[in-house]
């Protein structure tokens, strides 16, 4: 007769395997900024603080305070076909001499962090003393996730839109002379119908740079990649009096921008943006103030185009097309260390007023979003001097061409100033150099990243 | 009562117009080349002597012959995400002064014609008397072509298979180098595994245009498009003894490897190659003879590769990974304005013996195989000198030089030539410059493009 007690004894250690593996969690967390908002400096510094982790720089990250967090590591990123999120140069660039801030990426990059730590008790605690959580950070362009509100809209009303904003001030100082090249192309000819799309992104571009626009469609005439000169991408917005006479014009860029819909936005919703948990949308609202109040209104509508699209109610076009799984939405005000820490509510406020009367903590279905302030490499020191009528809140740092400098950034608006107000006196948040004496190795001053860590994993490693 | 003739009438109208849209035909065909093989001018000149359909040029196409085609031109393109093929930026190339050869496309392009013509009779006669042909012609680099075969191979096998080509004269020369420091990686690291492949890829490009490679994989090494940098790309084949190791290394190229086949590969032939109705794969027979005999034989594996591509037996992975519905493959040798007429039977010749015992006229599940010695654009005059043992046949044309030059190209062999014959006097099929006074829409002189042309349409055009 054959013993069964090995064979058992094998198959509950079998189980217990794969209840263990069973535990073990993903995390894939979509980060994207508008403007430029400094997502690589923010990435960099969450790999860094997490593989770096310590208690003192970290003090509000429960799970590392209560010993929990065992060790951080860097391992090969789940998806071959994007770009691997280069920290590893980020690193080099701030701790050259003099130290300068990371290149941008272009397009998708990933980067993936093995998180092993203790469970907190339960059926977890009783099942395995440690579990890993895996952390994908997933990198992409702004502009591709303000092309979502582009699938409710026809062409007519992209139009609509488009040319009101366009036929603005200050906007129209760079616009008018597109504005007028696009009122005067009637006909359909496949290479003039290119030059004027070409010109379009030209154009956004410029906006861009030159006047810090950040509502900027259709994203993918910023970053065309693969689809450089393809007709997908050779549309643009024509006068809305133009659209209604329903020319052979009309009907192709009709056509082009519907391909667009189904050819560029929703594979990318498919195949990246439904596969996120959670999502960070990184602006700087201090570019915004010292632009102008048109930037800042336009960063509004940008907040609020991007809150629309996670917006996802029963029925919505989200949801029909994707099942989507992100449960929570963080807002980032970052560079809060470009003003005084007297200032950062001022700046938490603003940022909630910009995203309207449904943005302060809305609850959309299932997901939670907030907002948050902080820097993600602190680059300037707090301090305050006396100008006689008392102490008044000072920054001091060094600025792009590496001078030292001491400043008093003023205040920040609980909400969008009149327009006058730039009139009179406007906004002046200069952008400093990073820190000096960054190390590979070595702590990296910030500004709540322990608040956002614990945000993004507290309860996944509980 | 109401008289139900005029619905019956109506009724009748509709049938006949949904019956006339059916006759209606697409035709997909996809073009693509070995070893720089002047694709773009082929291209070209199939646009060109389509839209200037000229009875005197082109005698040997039937349909026109007849005086059934009514008409061709050029329309929008029906895939939106794909280049559109230049023909104005190639026609503007050929017809400057001095006239140049048209740049080279990269990655995928298209370019759709429709083709205006009257049946030859029967059913289609009766219900029509216009028909109209829509002709996609489908530009993509030969690599991907033969990145097919990487499908029936597991890594091992493909390492194999490359170190083999690679460890021989005349490639060790400039493969050695790499092939060293191949064999000195040993550790996975993520930086200096992708290192080693961007070199792989660098000795891929040398290899091509330095020494007339043409078996090159994977193709995306030396096109990358959007995957540029990506780890999907970072791999490259170990030596065999290595492989046998299975280090971490060993296994990170592996799954690599396979990621590629699945993720770039397999899209490609589903997108794309699955919807071409006939293939068209252009050599350039000459160049191999000029470079030496590895040259030639390594054609001659790429054309086996090809072929073994297109071979879809039942059970076949071609034909389990997706429906083929390619009906005819041919083989072109272009540049036969560069030998003399009496070479042509030869050329040919050496084109079937170089694709094995099985190439000749190879017939494969429901699709025929066949080859064809051509000019897209004809570049000499032939002409005759008495060289006093008597006439000699010569051609004359301009060198890339613009120097006006008379040729004697000398005997292109039947097959093969055994090895001494390079060392004692080898071939110079030197190119030629386009040919002078080419005009937009003058008529382009050619060789055999009516046969071609017959080849491609006729059964459609019927």
């Amino acid at each position: 007769m054959v013993s069964l007690t090995p064979h058992l004894k094998r198959f509950g250690k079998q189980l217990e395997q794969i209840a263990y593996r069973g535990l073990d969690q993903h995390l894939r967390i979509g980060i994207t900024g508008l403007s430029r908002a400094g997502k690589t400096a923010l990435i960099t510094s969450i790999v860094h603080q997490l593989t770096h982790a310590n208690r003192q720089q970290l003090p509000m990250w429960q799970a590392l305070a209560q010993g929990r967090v065992l060790g951080v590591q860097r391992v090969p990123q789940p998806d071959l076909t994007m770009l691997p999120f280069d920290y590893d140069g980020a690193m080099t660039a701030l701790t050259s001499n003099p130290p300068q801030w990371p290149e941008s990426t272009r397009g998708l990059a990933e980067i993936r962090l093995a998180i092993r730590f203790a469970p907190q008790g339960g059926i977890k605690r009783q099942l395995a003393d440690h579990l890993t959580l895996y952390l994908d950070l997933v990198d992409y362009p702004g502009e591709w996730l303000l092309d979502l509100p582009l699938l409710e809209l026809d062409y007519g009303s992209w139009c609509q839109q488009q040319w009101q904003w366009l036929e603005q001030q200050p906007w129209l100082e760079v616009s008018q002379r597109w504005l007028q090249l696009s009122q005067q192309q009637s006909g359909a000819d496949e290479t003039q119908v290119a030059e004027v799309a070409q010109h379009y992104s030209k154009l956004l571009q410029q906006l861009r740079l030159e006047q810090g626009a950040t509502f900027l469609q259709p994203g993918r005439a910023l970053l065309p990649g693969d689809l450089e000169g393809t007709p997908i991408l050779a549309f643009y917005p024509q006068q809305p009096q133009q659209v209604d006479q329903n020319s052979a014009l009309t009907q192709m860029l009709t056509q082009r921008f519907e391909a667009y819909k189904e050819q560029v936005v929703k594979p990318f919703y498919r195949n990246h943006f439904s596969k996120f948990d959670r999502q960070l949308v990184l602006i700087d609202s201090l570019a915004a103030l010292n632009h102008g109040r048109a930037q800042v209104e336009q960063m509004s509508q940008s907040l609020q185009g991007v809150l629309q699209s996670f917006h996802y109610g029963p029925g919505s076009l989200l949801r029909r097309m994707l099942s989507p799984r992100i449960d929570k939405l963080l807002f980032v005000a970052g560079k809060a260390d470009h003003i005084s820490i007297d200032q950062h509510t001022n700046l938490l406020a603003l940022t909630d007023s910009l995203m309207g009367a449904s943005g302060k903590r809305i609850r959309f279905s299932g997901a939670q979003s907030e907002s948050m302030v902080l820097s993600a490499i602190r680059a300037s020191e707090p301090g305050q001097v006396d100008d006689g009528s008392g102490p008044v809140a000072v920054i001091r740092g060094f600025d792009q061409q590496q001078n030292r400098v001491m400043r008093f950034p003023g205040e920040v608006p609980r909400q969008l100033p009149p327009e006058h107000f730039w009139r009179q006196q406007g906004f002046d948040f200069t952008p400093l150099a990073p820190p000096r004496e960054l190390t590979v190795d070595g702590p990296m001053p910030h500004m709540r990243m322990d608040h956002l860590i614990d945000w993004m994993l507290g309860d996944k490693l509980s």
